[in-house]
């Protein structure tokens, strides 16, 4: 008889649920919704007060709003009978934080606190935290704090302790009230659990938790900040560790009722958003790497060697894979970058094109963009409209295109801007293998990989490497799935180990894009021109893009 | 009692006459006609033969039918008698040259040759003489000339002898059968005077005679290409030299009758088109500079002083004016870049707002331009869309566009775009002026100086000088009719003297520009990046924009 699990990916602005069978991870039920208040950014709702510009905030009512309609929705869906689920499983945002009392509850909940931003959740992309960021680094440095050289040499302002910190400076009766500060995916698991568990994963990528090393940084590094963090560890942040593939806990009684779930099913342990792709994605050796291509690009490589690679900051213990070193490099402007160009650089005649035809600007432009051959553009682009996130760290850096004639049209610099996001890539897998990490399987993930073949023909030419595609467009969600049915345990349905879910759950890839050489040995030259120019305005040689960022501010 | 000279200018596609008053150059009367047969590039009309590429002839025919009607078109437009004119004068582009009979019959006339594509004008732009060029430019280097010093170290195909050459070489008998080869301009005014002369001027700029060296390049280098050009200069070009400003003859009564010209008056010496200008825009003194801005510009600066300024081949004795050495250079993508950026850099958000306000895109691009701060865009370019004439002299340069994010809009890269051109001119100043040559008052003329103060405003911002636009709107007609009235002479109701005729009929200046200095203190350092790019991408330190254009073709 089937089994289930459910799955689900709290994003920036929704919840998804997927419901599949344990037996192959095939999807049977899904279900979606918005946050009510989406990213509360501008006003806090309870008050209307007026929030700082770079604020972002979350109401973690909402979570639960979704949490109940998209279970109840995805159960709807699958058509099936609850009581065969057998676990459950989420993934988050992160670092997405929240202070609660002893008992989960959210201190934004209580009318004591509910009018003060800082009782809130602090999205991952609140950036009201930067100068204490900036601060944390300048004490670190000052103290030669080795934790540093694990993040790139920089504390960054969407991590863990520089909200905290901002919570304690801004708001000390937010923070003494606090029994602890959680992330918003381990909340949402203590909802379904009643039992509060610390995420391996979260503390590993967004809060400077270095097993190698001893955990967390020192109280004293803390006190430096200010006395006040000095236990921000033991006093805030503490609970019993769980690490991807473990068992967070069993659904109450109380969350079975409000959910629409079997009483006592199993709950993985909470997984980050991205990485938690990996899973699903099914990497399971040495050297295999999943890309997910959207908006921007998350590549993660699983590898049992720990290197260091320039401008990788990411090198962590099992934050991808049990057993695996993780690796995770990506490029902060990918979708973003095509659409900048659909918005940006056209040509009027297109315009009228895409209406007459009623397609897309973008597809349009793919489809000009297509009839070129590897080269013929004659422009060679540096996609970093949104600074370089690898290797460069540094989100100063700016575009660059070069080679653009009186022929040049909208379609060669589109097509420029696509080979960038492909050269880019290529730079941060040959920065691997030199490091010494075999780079193995490559599985594409995500909107492009899946929507637009001409893309990944071209990824494929550029890296020179077969692109393997994979058949899920939720990898998010079936994780949580996959994690769900390892924990559950084979007796129940499910099975003992997370390599044995994987290997049955983990999405099937449906395409193959291999090489072409003759395309291969042109982007070749392309990708000499695109490294000379890499380092020439990204090393320092001509620090003119931080230049016009400064002039222009 | 008034009297009137008329003025023709013949460009690439069409003639325009301006008449006008000798006592101050105003304009009474114009007309302006088509060529019939424009530009043939693709098939012969006389057989409908197909021309190889790169190929561009004009029919001799056409410039008569234009020249008739211009005339009488110009003199009934302005409703005065005709008798009161008292001279004409014209201006051709070139080199544009024909084979003639002594006569002054084109070959292209004759039923024996009409057939054959040799026989027509092959106007400036006909590059079909190409590997001529190359080959004289070898032949010049291994033989020492030292003419090669004085056009940039390279015979451009556009000029005088490979187009001879040419001839010789693919049609001998065309070449045997000519008494002799012409610049259209001076075969129009032979076709007025029944007397064949030699503009000074045309051998000057394009067929390598100069003054100061002897003249022509010698017998022995001809002989050292083709037997057959030894005497190319003694027999194809020998005629009376005439100068700017000098007599060329007097009007035939067959052309009186002909054109509805009285008979008898003044016929100046053929100008060439652009140098041309420099008379009407009223260049006087020392430094004095003209830039005539519209699809490309061209700067033209006279001094009493010869020196060489690096990326400058054109400092020519009487190239400009009478008694001075002109300096000319200029940038050959300027208008052309602006409609670029329309046609291929816009948003479909601002085609619907430019459709619903009814307005060119253009336009609404410079609006939008012009409500940024200088810096605020926050990127600097390279607009060398076709090449780099001064002060790289090298075809093979691109385009580059450094500093855009996700928040640049059409309107930056637009601004962006206008900043490199004034970058550009400011560069030629500054090299001139770094060769020791004063540069005086700065004379804007041509469509974008008058239609657009936004674009000047940012010029005189950037170049850190006031900007005099130029009133008249047909600077190289307004030229011939100022030469006529000066060769007319004073009792005929003209001047003795070219200067007194300048003095009293050149166009006025109606607004000034002045820089505002806290702009020019921003594009001061926009330009230091400018210039870092400009050395970097141009000279060689990095040479992707010749390596691109190989890959691409």
């Amino acid at each position: 008889m089937s089994k289930y699990t459910i799955g689900i990916d709290f994003g920036s602005l929704s919840a998804r649920a997927v419901l599949v069978d344990t037996a192959d991870g095939r999807q049977l039920g899904e279900s979606v919704m918005n946050y009510p208040h989406a990213v509360i950014s501008e006003r806090l709702p309870a008050t209307g007060e007026a929030l700082p510009p770079d604020w972002a905030l979350q109401a973690p009512s909402d979570y639960l709003e979704c949490l109940e309609f998209v279970i109840r929705g995805a159960i709807a869906d699958a058509k099936i009978d609850k009581n065969d689920i057998i676990g459950i499983g989420i993934d988050f945002t992160t670092c997405t934080v929240l202070p609660i009392l002893a008992d989960g509850t959210p201190l934004a909940a209580l009318d004591e606190f509910r009018t003060n931003p800082h009782a809130y959740v602090k999205l991952w992309k609140h950036h009201g935290a930067t100068k204490y960021a900036d601060a944390m680094t300048a004490a670190a440095k000052a103290r030669g704090e080795s934790f540093l050289d694990c993040c790139g040499g920089k504390v960054d302002s969407e991590w863990l302790f520089p909200k905290l910190w901002q919570v304690l400076e801004e708001s000390p009766e937010v923070y003494n009230a606090a029994d602890g500060f959680i992330e918003a995916g381990e909340w949402v698991t203590m909802m379904l659990t009643g039992r509060r568990v610390r995420g391996y994963v979260y503390s590993a990528i967004k809060a400077h938790y270095i097993e190698e090393e001893g955990g967390y940084p020192s109280e004293e590094y803390f006190a430096s900040l200010n006395e006040g963090l000095r236990h921000v560890v033991r006093d805030k942040l503490d609970a019993p560790m769980v690490r991807i593939g473990e068992l967070a806990g069993y659904v109450t009684a109380e969350a079975a009722e409000r959910f629409g779930l079997p009483e006592g099913i199993a709950v993985a342990a909470p997984l980050p958003d991205a990485h938690s792709s990996a899973i699903s994605l099914g990497l399971a050796n040495d050297g295999d790497l999943c890309s997910i291509m959207g908006t921007s690009t998350c590549n993660l490589l699983v590898s049992h060697q720990r290197k260091i690679v320039d401008g990788i900051c990411g090198v962590i213990k099992e934050s991808v894979l049990p057993g695996y070193y993780g690796y995770e490099a990506g490029l902060c402007c990918v979708g973003d970058l095509f659409a900048w160009a659909e918005k940006n650089c056209t040509s009027p005649e297109y315009v009228r094109e895409a209406e007459e035809r009623g397609m897309p600007m973008i597809k349009l432009l793919v489809e000009k963009a297509a009839k070129k051959a590897p080269g013929e553009s004659g422009i060679v682009a540096l996609g970093w409209f949104n600074g370089n996130r690898n290797l460069l760290v540094d989100p100063t850096r700016s575009g660059m295109m070069v080679g653009m004639t009186l022929a040049t049209r909208p379609e060669d610099i589109f097509r420029a801007l696509i080979e960038s996001t492909a050269f880019g890539i290529r730079n941060i897998l040959e920065a691997i293998e030199g490091a010494g990490v075999q780079v193995g399987r490559f599985i594409a993930a995500g909107g492009i990989a899946r929507k637009d073949p001409f893309t990944m023909q071209l990824y494929a030419d550029i890296l020179g490497r077969k692109i393997h595609i994979a058949t899920t467009a939720q990898a998010c969600a079936l994780s949580g799935a996959i994690t769900s049915a390892s924990v559950a345990g084979a007796e129940k349905g499910g099975y003992n180990s997370l390599p044995e879910a994987i290997a049955h759950m983990a999405s099937s890839t449906d395409r193959v894009y291999t090489p072409d050489p003759d395309a291969s040995a042109i982007y070749d030259k392309l990708y000499a021109e695109y490294m000379t120019l890499h380092d020439y305005f990204g090393r320092g040689e001509n620090d003119v893009m931080r230049r016009l960022r400064n002039i222009s501010n």
